[in-house]
C-alpha cells in the first residue's frame, strides 16, 4: 500500500520505519529538505519531499504534525488528494481535531498512538516504538467503515493494541491520566518555589529525592505540550481540575480536623485503586 | 564506641551493619526475640536483646522506632541510662520529636537519615544504605555541643553528607518535597476515581502510562506513613497544601481565561526550576 506520512518526527518517523519494513511504500513529507534526505537514508521513507504533491497517489495519509498544524495541513491536502484517500492523524487530543477535520475531509478517522520517548524528532524514530503499545482510534457516526478498517489493520500490523472509542471519551480519559497530572505536578514545583525563607528553600532543594523527582517529573516537561493539552482539551482538563480541587480540599479538611482514621482510609483507597491502572509503558 | 540501637528495621539494621563494620560495638534492642537472633546472625549487632538493660552502658543510642514510639522509648530509657549517654532518633519529622524528647533527655539531638528503599524491616537492612546519602541533624540552642559532635562524626563515618538545620526548617522543607507530594499524588488518584462514566473510567485505567504512573506513585504508598506525615508535621503540611491550592487555582484561572502565553510562561518556570532540586537518590 502507498502510505503518506506528513511530519517525520518521532511518531511519523517510527510509523515509516514500521510500515516500510512490513512492505508498504512510504512517501514522506517534511518542511525541511534535510529531514527528507535523512528519512530516505534511515529507511523511514522510500521517497520524501517538502512538496505535498509527492503523496497525491497515497491510499492512506498519516498526519503526524503538531496538533496546531493538522487543520492547515488538511486544507493544503484538499486540492491534491483524491476523495478515496483515507486521512488519519496522531494528535493527543481528539474532539477538537475530529470536529475540525471531518467537515473538510469526510474520509477521516482520528487516531492517538499511546507511544513515546523522552527524545523527539526524526533522530529519535525507531522501528520498535509501537509493538506492545495501545493505539486509540476515534471514529464517529460519520466515519466510513472502510477508513476505520484500513487504518485499524495498518496500525495492528505494527503489533499495537487498537482501542476504539468516541473522541469525547478519549479526551476525558487522557485528561485524567495524562493532562491533569501535568498541571498537578507543575503546581507542586510552583508551590515549593513560593517558600520565602531562604534557608528552607535551599534545604528543600537539597533534600529532594525520589518522591519529589517522580511527582514533579511531568510538571517539568515541555511547556508547549502542556499548553497544547489545555488549549485543545480545555473542557475536559477544567472538569478534571475542578474534581481534583475538591479531592484536595477534602484531604486538607481531614488533616485540619485530625481525622487520622479517615485519612488512613482515604490513603488506603488510593493505594488500592492505583493497581487498577494499566501502566506498563 | 558502645552504640545502642533500638529498633532493628531497615534503618536501625543498616546503621548496625555500617557502624559495626567500622569497629563499633553494637548493642541491639528489638521487641521480638527472633529479630534479636537475626541481628546477631547477620552481623548487625554484637549483642541483642528484648531487654533495654542491655544498653545501659552505651555511649550513644540511636532510637530507630516509628515516630509514635520514640517518646515512650525515651521514657523507658530514663531510669536505665546514665545522663552522659547521647540519644538521637531517626524520625522523618523533627519539631514534634525534639520538643517532646528534650525535656526528658537534654543530651539529645534529633536526626533524619534521608535514605530508604521500597522494602522494610531487618531483612532489608544493608551495609551500603548510607554512603552517598544526606543525614540531617537538628540541634537546638539547648543541644550539648558534644552530642552534636559525636553523632556527626558517627554518621559521617558512614560516608553520609551531614546537614545541620533547625527542626522547624527541616520540617517545612520535607513538607514541600516529601509530604506535600503524597497528598497531591493521592488526590490525583482519588479525582480520577470520581469519573462517573464507566467507559471513560475504564479507558483512563487502560490508557494510563508513565506520566500517571510517576505522578501517582507516592500517593499509592503506605497509608500509615502518610498519616504519620500529616499527624506529626501538621502545621507545615497544611501550610504547604494552602500554597499549593493557590498555585493550582491560578493555573486553572489561566486556562479558563485562555491565557496561553501566561500558561506557557508558568510551565516554563516550573520546568526551569525543577533542575535546581538535587534529586540524586
Amino acid at each position: 500500500m502507498k502510505v503518506g506520512i506528513i511530519g517525520l518526527g518521532l511518531i511519523g518517523g517510527s510509523l515509516g520505519l514500521g510500515l516500510r519494513s512490513r512492505g508498504h511504500y512510504i512517501l514522506g513529507i517534511s518542511r525541511h529538505q534535510e529531514t527528507c534526505t535523512l528519512a530516505c537514508d534511515k529507511g523511514i521513507a522510500d521517497e520524501a519531499s517538502v512538496d505535498f504533491s509527492l503523496i497525491q497517489d497515497a491510499e492512506v495519509v498519516f498526519i503526524c504534525t503538531p496538533i496546531g498544524a493538522i487543520l492547515p495541513t488538511v486544507e493544503k491536502l484538499q486540492p491534491i488528494l483524491s476523495p478515496n484517500t483515507i486521512l488519519t492523524d496522531v494528535g493527543s487530543v481528539k474532539s477538537a481535531v475530529v470536529n475540525a477535520v471531518t467537515p473538510l475531509w469526510s474520509n477521516f478517522i482520528g487516531g492517538h498512538p499511546m507511544a513515546g520517548t523522552a527524545e523527539q524528532g526524526i533522530t529519535a524514530a525507531k522501528p520498535d516504538l509501537f509493538p506492545g503499545t495501545r493505539y486509540v482510534l476515534t471514529p464517529t457516526e460519520h466515519t466510513p467503515s472502510q477508513a476505520q478498517k484500513t487504518v485499524t489493520e495498518l496500525v495492528q500490523s505494527l503489533e499495537t493494541e487498537v482501542i476504539i472509542c468516541p473522541p469525547e471519551a478519549h479526551d476525558q480519559a487522557v485528561a485524567w491520566i495524562s493532562h491533569l497530572p501535568v498541571f498537578v505536578s507543575s503546581s507542586l514545583i510552583a508551590a515549593s518555589l513560593q517558600e520565602t525563607d531562604p534557608e528552607v528553600a535551599q534545604l528543600a532543594q537539597k533534600l529532594a529525592s525520589s518522591g519529589f523527582r517522580d511527582t514533579s517529573r511531568v510538571g517539568g516537561g515541555n511547556p508547549e505540550l502542556g499548553v497544547m493539552m489545555a488549549k485543545y482539551n480545555k473542557e475536559a482538563v477544567l472538569r478534571s481540575l475542578q474534581v481534583y480541587q475538591e479531592q484536595l480540599e477534602t484531604i486538607k479538611q481531614v488533616i485540619e480536623a485530625e481525622n487520622w482514621d479517615v485519612l488512613e482510609m482515604m490513603l488506603g483507597q488510593t493505594k488500592g485503586a492505583r493497581s487498577r491502572y494499566n501502566m506498563t509503558r
